[in-house]
């Protein structure tokens, strides 16, 4: 069993967190993929170097200068840093973007409703039988959500689209879960209540959940994508706070597993 | 024949210099890598920031702020873009720094008469196998010049020694040539005449050389460290301008050629 592991800014921006994390991760059986994204870093750095930060219904506009900082902060200093933490836990660990290997080729996004979102990938093709023949060498890959053009650009890419992406990539070779660690426990029946997770979510009561608008608004995309994952052959999609990986597998692990109703 | 190519400043801080570079890269036959320095970008960033750049003996001295610069600006930005324009030239290219796979383990320097390098490291361990397993699967590795300690630790280690100490690493298993790319068209017998290069140094004419005082000081230790590189079972080391790799191996090809005596 395969597990693509998604990290967010959380964890990275916190160290603590992070240290923890890591050691959680390193301890995981089996076959691993661990894919980061880029937190609070790179618009630190922005705000210092006086580049200003634009964003669009939530995401970031890439321009050339601002692609450089993501460059830098993602795929240099929060991917190194994590790989060498996890070489230094005994984990043989390899730190990519999407140039590497050719590993994720991506589209520039074109012009949607006259907004020009720049430097920004579409993934269009992941390279699943390279990426799969490094976890059969006991390497554990480590991502940066960083994709490239094939024609010389790096590209920005949404680091959940990117786990989901290689997730689906491997299944075809190896029985795969995709895991987004959260700030939540999980998906709450009551956002004010963290211990309301629902701990399973199939097809059926999906639309249950929608329909009695039990599911908030932020989680629908990352729902939806999630079942777009299942229907490319993923065994399931869990969403959960990184903290509770350690049981994960086990009876009393916490968090919302959504898979096809069996 | 293995080729382990360095490239330096003067190439990286020209955008035209280093496209043109790797053009020429590109088209070198059989196995290749590439180790890069840094140039003035590091400097640059950590002016930008205010962090003050420490230099002692031509080294800087790299403390925790300072290693964060370099991490973004070798293994991240120079690193992956030059991994991007690989790809769009056909070449299958993977970016890597010394953490990744346990390639390169260093030592943290010691207190050198009272001097504290900070995150510098000396090399103690190449992973040959793992880079020649990659060569064997036509992947090109691109160096960044960082290693790690093994205890978590990122480490800021020198460009030429990266080179030296991969191929020498390699050189175990396949003949490896190790070719530094210079500001100048090779090692001059006239500092202010171009074309005075000596095209070929031995041990014989290398102590004629130093003792006429021909070779220049800022030479003697890229000199010393291209027999030292030998010893360890290089077929050669070349020392030349980055634009004369187009001719390597043709008999027009200017540049210095150091090898033992045959």
């Amino acid at each position: 069993m395969l597990s693509v592991i998604k990290i967010g800014g959380n964890i990275i921006d916190s160290p603590s967190a992070l240290s923890q994390f890591l050691q959680i991760f390193s301890r995981i059986e089996g076959a691993k993929i661990l894919v980061h994204g880029g937190g609070k870093l790179a618009t630190q750095l922005a705000e210092k170097l006086e580049i200003p930060v634009q964003m669009q219904d939530g995401r970031r506009i890439t321009d050339a200068e601002t692609l450089k900082i993501i460059t830098m902060v993602y795929a240099g200093l929060i991917n190194k840093n994590i790989v060498a933490n996890l070489q230094s836990l005994g984990l043989q660990t390899l730190g990519l973007c999407g140039a590497d290997m050719n590993l994720i080729l991506a589209n520039k996004r074109a012009l949607k409703n006259g907004i020009d979102y720049g430097f920004v990938g579409d993934v269009q093709a992941v390279n699943g039988k390279a990426i799969f023949e490094m976890l059969s060498q006991d390497i554990c890959p480590v991502f940066a959500p960083i994709s490239h053009d094939g024609q010389g650009n790096l590209l920005n890419t949404n680091a959940d689209t990117v786990a989901s992406a290689v997730a689906s990539a491997l299944a075809k070779f190896v029985p795969t879960n995709l895991i987004y660690c959260f700030e939540k426990k999980g998906v709450l029946s009551d956002p004010q209540n963290e211990d309301s997770v629902i701990l399973e979510i199939d097809e059926k009561n999906y639309a249950v959940l929608k329909q009695n608008g039990i599911v908030s608004a932020g989680m629908l995309p990352k729902l939806d994508n999630a079942f777009e994952a299942l229907r490319q052959g993923l065994e399931q999609v869990v969403i959960c706070r990184a903290d509770a990986l350690e049981n994960f597998g086990k009876t009393h692990f916490i968090g919302t597993s959504i898979r096809f109703a069996s």
